[in-house]
């Protein structure tokens, strides 16, 4: 059955704290010799927040997106916030970002999408429906993630990977003159994996005020040669059938944007797959993983950076905590 | 535009712990007269748990709604927390629901839709257009919630309210021979309210390490008078919204199914809208407020004591944190 969706990426828009941080600095910082956070990471520069709250950045990103879209907030009907953490456990995230954008008298409904580092391709693919089916005009979509405070820096291989950021995209359905629509969306979730990334403490199993919860419970925790194994073994079979609901093969595509995990990560993922370097989008080094936001951020360079025209074809893919591995195709 | 969607409730299920807690004994334990706590919530009796966590008590009432669906647990294609709370911040829940279903090697994609208390309303809502549109075949919504850990029993007046428990429900596309349908859905956001009813602590902005944060940051607060406004002051036209979306008139409507917020907030909400308490379904005297899993629990009880029939036409609606009211109508 054709998954076909008449949906038009209007705009997208980003944020990054103003804070930067070299691999350098952390070199220094965790008694490495210099490099070795670069070489390890694949990530020279990252962001991290000072004092900006993730509901402050996505509303920058958000804002970003919106000018981008030619819109005003107010053209706005649907606010989903695709992250893969939280501002706080209640309320939900797009809550915090409606009252961020002053839009507190909108009335405009709120609500979150998470499937970790894929919440942003899980919400284009899910919404999408609903955009192509009238129900809503203009979806904004928006990822803000703040990954410093959760990182374990006693577990410097992971710790290094992140950065902090938000991006946003406002997605519509497609004028009836123009082309743009998602070809297909797939997802595989491979619940083996569900304790090789995680961050144990902090929800209802180990509370913050459970007696024999610590610190390091609340940390980021990623067992990277397991999450390699289970993920090395299902991409090529799962890369399959995405490009086979999309009716495409790899060579139809024109720009690949990976999650941005690790520079290792990517690189295993592009050889695997076979994919040119020049069409395979890589932000990486100057962003680190971002988690969520990693993929919209990396779709918004491409945008900016003339990487893809309307027209063009485009693959969102990546791994998540869970094991998930998701992916959309679209005809930007 | 109709929002019509041929999607099918197969079957319901829910699962509650085992340990009961009586108003009596609350009233001791809070040094209160016999009956305050009963007077106060309307709840007399609620589940907490002791060892169960919120994955296994949602594969429970997954497996309970499976059967009342006459499928195999294999039949799933795609598994949807809606729930308020989360296990642990990564991964998602319905990656640990997947594996608590034993569908570890299923590959059927998990990913969270959260609302607060409305997460179950959104995700039939959302979902449902996947399902219409035939995306997945039958797809499992669950909410498990474990509220007990979260509470704050120096705020008696809240803490009273909540019972924890699990509900889940299988949605499908209807056969071409039968008429159950969604005829709409709705919600509106008013983040004037986005800091009425929260937990303040445990996310991005006050982590677990924070070196301010403290136990009571990671406890649930509601401002009940603020809430019990807002809501109030945009019930009316909510519903006159969701009616004329429905091209109903309340009196069409067989069963409303609203969210067991509170005793009292149950009997304002159905006062205000005018609604028979012989077409008002109330389980919160034996169950609490189960935050998102209220809905679907009190939709369960609804089908189970034969309070609904197939083409009837049922309203699910109520308010959560963000502050949002939403809801949907559909014919069983």
């Amino acid at each position: 059955m054709s998954q076909l969706r008449n949906v038009k990426i209007l705009g997208t828009g980003k944020f990054l704290p103003k804070k930067k941080v070299t691999s350098y600095e952390l070199d220094h910082l965790l008694g490495l010799n210099n490099g070795w956070v670069e070489q390890k990471s694949g990530v020279s520069l990252r962001s991290f927040v000072e004092n900006e709250t993730a509901s402050e950045m996505a509303a920058l990103a958000s804002i970003d997106a919106i000018n981008a879209s030619n819109l005003h907030k107010e053209d706005i009907d649907c606010i989903v916030s695709v992250s893969g953490t939280m501002e706080q456990p209640i309320p939900c995230n797009a809550s915090l970002v409606q009252k961020q954008l002053g839009l507190n008298n909108s009335k405009i409904p709120c609500f979150d999408i998470n499937s970790t580092c894929l919440s942003f391709v899980t919400g284009f693919d899910t919404i999408s429906y609903l955009v192509h089916s009238g129900r809503y005009k203009n979806v904004l979509l928006v990822s803000s993630e703040i990954a410093s405070v959760g990182l374990n820096w006693k577990n410097k291989e992971n710790a290094i990977l992140f950065g902090d950021g938000a991006a946003a995209a406002v997605i519509s359905k497609t004028p009836d003159t123009e082309n743009s629509k998602i070809l297909a969306g797939h997802m595989e979730t491979f619940s083996d994996g569900a304790h090789f990334t995680e961050i144990r403490g902090g929800g209802t199993k180990l509370h913050p005020n459970h007696p024999t919860a610590n610190e390091t419970d609340f940390l980021f925790d990623m067992n990277g040669k397991s999450v390699f194994k289970l993920s090395s073994k299902n991409i090529v079979s799962y890369m399959e059938k995405l490009l086979s609901l999309s009716n495409c093969t790899i060579n139809d595509i024109d720009l690949v944007v990976p999650h941005q995990a690790s520079g290792m990560a990517m690189r295993i993922l592009r050889n695997k797959l076979g994919i040119d370097e020049a069409k395979f989008m890589n932000i990486i080094h100057n962003h680190g993983n971002t988690i969520a936001s990693s993929i919209p951020m990396a779709l918004h360079e491409a945008i900016v950076q003339n990487k893809i025209q309307r027209g063009n074809k485009v693959m969102l893919i990546g791994t998540s905590a869970g094991l998930s591995i998701g992916g959309v195709v679209f005809e930007y």
